[in-house]
């Protein structure tokens, strides 16, 4: 049997658990790793951050869009950004892993290379899982995070008078699908983006300690999450657009035949940012950009008045 | 609309996840609860034992044998008991639920309701999760524990000499599966069990400050994990079947004219007992059962010899 022709099956449940053990380095946190009833990760701050999110095929990803590299890079980027935007740092991952029984080994092995690549652009290491057998791939991640003595950062601290800033790139997901969907590929800087994001992972922490009021990862649009921590603080958002102008979202946008770029920014998702709330007068490092301010009232507003585009935000009130 | 009809998608995401919350109490870990990007939990301990598992629609449960509380009792108890495993008390769950569109919004909720039962069983707490759709129902649990100053008890601490024990039941499950497949509804006690197993969470623990050298949950069946643990520990494992002897399998066996109680206990899963090595000379708790005995060599052998029944253990040692 030549190796591109081996199935998940033909490995076996505990096949495969070795072959993706053998891609997953120990990271610090490890007191036991991969293989027994439960893994045991180091937590010296006495609390843990936790999150889960599920990927199904066809619903979250495409498998004639996305290689599985880049499809571990992005489900493990999504998790790993939510730990951030706690304020704490990523810890370790576990995956459980839900495939037909022909799906390629290889296939399976080139994910988690993708999951274990995204873990060490922020420290984290793959700390187990499980793999059992569906009907379409589904992937479930979870995330540990690390508060290392901050406390941790909630959506519902927003002041008003707060200084509202990003992290990280915004709409570049969004311009990036575009292009493919137009049959597009470059700007790579954008397309890469939309099938890898690259969550600002450091910023999640630093803003902590910064003594950010609020703050969130920018996964289903701005003004989408903007609203969520508006809802759980109680205040409205001032958003600007100006700031958000970005060399290569305009470029992409004139290449597409006019665009709306500020769309992109403003209600694209999967960009994995961060957006943060801070008290007036705090100095920010220069990798955040000042985007508005927080205000007394409800609801987000995008350079005075409500954002009415497609895909606007209109039915978030209902979240808040 | 009656609300017997409403259905997950009229509920949409928020509105599952607003009506699980408010079926999961706080637990005394929680820090930041369901409906932030993460949770945040105590971790006292300064480590978290974490474990995984994926069950599927009609693989691993079907809607026509179980209800939505059963199946979700049972979920979390897998989880819950791989915590125990490691000598640990159960603290907290995260729950992926992908499904399809127009599954009851009411069996979601008894689901919830019936993870929350399990969860108050052994002091944990519903923290977080994922709401997502997908063509068949999907359970992604995460369990997270503390081991609260004791080392973790792992697969691979079993030395020659050690005794071998089980707490909890052994069977039952396997044994309420071949009641309802003849279509028998008696004994209940092992119905019953077969639909929602009764891990012994405190035994995890309790073996962890006897001494004990290595443990296992019993999901695959008794043969099947000691057989792990035989492996992990390079050693073998004598197991003596008398002590396995129960009434109710013997019973059982009976109705259903002359069934192999043995096979029951040695290699039925799903009962989620403990199974552990401890030092010669340790006196144990009376709902600790001595089954055996470790010694040097490889694999696992009952009554003095490879054990031949259907199910046998004969594939295992290539697990090893």
């Amino acid at each position: 049997m030549r190796e591109a022709d081996i199935t998940v099956a033909d490995m076996g449940e505990f096949g495969l658990i070795a072959a993706i053990a053998a891609l997953a380095p120990p990271g610090p946190a490890q007191v036991v790793g991969i293989g027994d009833d439960a893994a045991v990760l180091r937590a010296p701050d006495g609390r843990v951050v936790a999150t889960m999110d599920m990927l199904v095929q066809d619903r979250h990803f495409r498998l004639d869009w996305s290689s599985a590299f880049d499809i571990g890079c992005k489900a493990a980027a999504q998790n790993l950004a939510d730990i951030a935007a706690m304020g704490a740092s990523p810890v370790a991952l576990l995956v459980g892993f839900a495939a037909p029984g022909d799906l390629a080994a290889s296939w399976a092995q080139e994910l988690a290379r993708g999951l274990v690549a995204e873990c060490s652009r922020c420290g984290a290491q793959l700390a187990g899982g499980d793999v059992s057998s569906a009907e379409k791939i589904t992937l479930a991640i979870t995330a540990l995070g690390d508060l290392a003595g901050r406390a941790p950062v909630t959506r519902a601290g927003a002041r008003p008078g707060d200084q509202v800033a990003v992290a990280g790139q915004l709409g570049y997901s969004a311009a990036g699908f575009a292009l493919l969907s137009a049959g597009l590929t470059e700007p790579s800087a954008l397309v890469e983006r939309h099938r890898r994001p690259r969550p600002p992972y450091q910023a999640g922490p630093e803003a902590a300690g910064l003594g950010a009021t609020a703050m969130i990862d920018v996964s289903d649009g701005l003004l989408a999450d903007l609203g969520h921590v508006a809802g759980s603080s109680g205040v409205r958002i001032e958003v600007e657009s100006g700031p958000l102008a970005d060399a290569r979202l305009r470029a992409a946008a004139a290449a597409l035949g006019g665009a709306d770029w500020r769309r992109w920014a403003l209600t694209g998702g999967e960009d994995h940012a961060l957006a943060a709330t801070f008290p007036p007068g705090i100095a920010l490092p220069g990798h955040w950009t000042v985007i508005g301010a927080v205000a007394r009232g409800e609801g987000v507003r995008v350079d005075g008045t409500e954002y009415a585009g497609p895909s606007g935000w209109n039915h978030f009130p209902e979240q808040g």
